[in-house]
């Protein structure tokens, strides 16, 4: 692991890293803020994804997420959101390839080489974490934006005793039914329908995701409402009576003015369920 | 004036407007957050006045200043750091030319016909902001970091009736005797000399920064302490008894993370004087 750049900040500090990563078979970059109380042992960790274009730098200076993780003691990574480099797949669309990677592992070429985000962000990035900071691995929790709102949901659903709570800003809700994932599944996995196992709406009608607290955000001027299929997932969450929370904020949009306005209400939602 | 984007934050606007300036010669970009309050009637003003190399956006999107902003009920307008565009004078360096105003009325060739940042904020966009937007003329501070920093605290030093208080983050101090400000007045106004009306310590040598509150935070580990000469100010600003604040803060840099960790203190403190 090499150190790419830190900076104090609120108490602690906002730290870019770059390793090598088994399973995108390449160098991958994140950030990581450690609030001040990680110099007295292993703090909570809470998992932001982020959205479709955006790498590990976007939520790390855009989201505020920094004031709120060192009022509560808690530690933010903010993984890349794809494989990159030379080598690597791409392709022209924004929402496909570099930058794109679904939180998923891709099986159909040009794709698999290097599209393992799924294994990345649980297996070799939180080996990473727990080895080399002090994080405490016992209390996770994980949110996301817009394609990062649809892995928090469905990593969450896929660990259900990992993370002791999950929430979303805008996210992806259901995208074996939306453009934002039917395009995406078919390269990544060959099929739509192969993407019903990393579909929040799929999931949770099988019950994974009723057993955490959710909160969920989305904004009513969301430019992008009708690839996110909010109503689809509040429609099965309700439906189970899953411990959920779903929130329509008047007049917001899809933005990081949008997220960085509520984030303070998901990091103490988060650190709830972390200190419990 | 045009709508550039106007997104809802912090239960406010964050808007980006450009509008044809005379005192640069060309269109100008700025962003405004307006609270919630200003649906009901003018708010105060906050000027945050940015660095080198800035547009009006990195302030906006990293600073973290609409949180606070909006707690205190207070407008921020972001501007842009100097003249851009076509027909627009520039120079390699980047601490020269485009991004680089300093905020100072240029005399000299190729500069002068757009170089204009002292006249452009303190009468064009001034005038359009109390026209276009629910703004109380009577109620402005500023604040800025870095090269906005010495803007901040020399507009505030020229307009003693205007600004109620005045901040700093990381200010470039003493540009007479440093390399971020010697280079930019002798090729702005021919001499270095001439900077002197344009320098924060020289300026409250002459009392001009008595009449004000004034907060500076700088970080002990900035990267660029010695361009900055805050120990000039310091020792001018304390032997003249002024109603001065200047913290060191301990482990912090010259970055926006430094920024956006203390700008709650800073809005605060603005809005102590705003409001009285």
């Amino acid at each position: 692991m090499e150190t790419v750049s830190e900076n104090r900040c609120f108490g602690g500090t906002q730290g870019v890293y770059t390793h090598a990563s088994d399973a995108t078979g390449g160098d991958m970059t994140f950030g990581l803020f450690l609030p001040d109380e990680a110099s007295d042992g292993p703090v909570p960790l809470l998992w932001y994804l982020s959205g479709l274009t955006c790498t590990h730098e976007n939520a790390m200076v855009k989201a505020g997420a920094q004031a709120w993780a060192a009022e509560q003691g808690i530690a933010v990574v903010f993984p890349d959101t794809s494989p990159r480099g030379e080598g690597v797949a791409n392709h022209d669309d924004y929402d496909l390839g570099q930058g794109a990677g679904f939180y998923i592992d891709a099986t159909q070429p040009p794709w698999s080489p290097h599209f393992k985000m799924q294994t990345y962000i649980l297996e070799d990035l939180t080996r990473l974490l727990f080895n080399a900071f002090p994080l405490d691995e016992e209390r996770q929790s994980i949110t996301g934006h817009s394609m990062g709102g649809h892995g928090a949901l469905t990593l969450a659903a896929k660990m259900p005793d990992r993370f002791r709570s999950a929430s979303a800003f805008s996210p992806i809700c259901n995208p074996t039914q939306s453009d934002w994932g039917k395009k995406q599944f078919a390269a990544y996995l060959g099929t739509i329908d192969a993407g019903k196992a990393h579909d929040a709406t799929e999931l949770a009608k099988t019950g994974a995701l009723d057993t955490i607290p959710l909160l969920i955000d989305t904004g009513t001027d969301d430019q992008f409402a009708d690839l996110l299929c909010t109503e689809a997932l509040a429609q099965t969450l309700i439906a189970r009576r899953a411990d959920a929370t779903i929130r329509l904020q008047k007049g917001y949009d899809h933005s990081y003015f949008f997220v960085s306005t509520f984030i303070e209400d998901h990091i103490a939602f988060h650190a709830e369920a972390l200190w419990r």
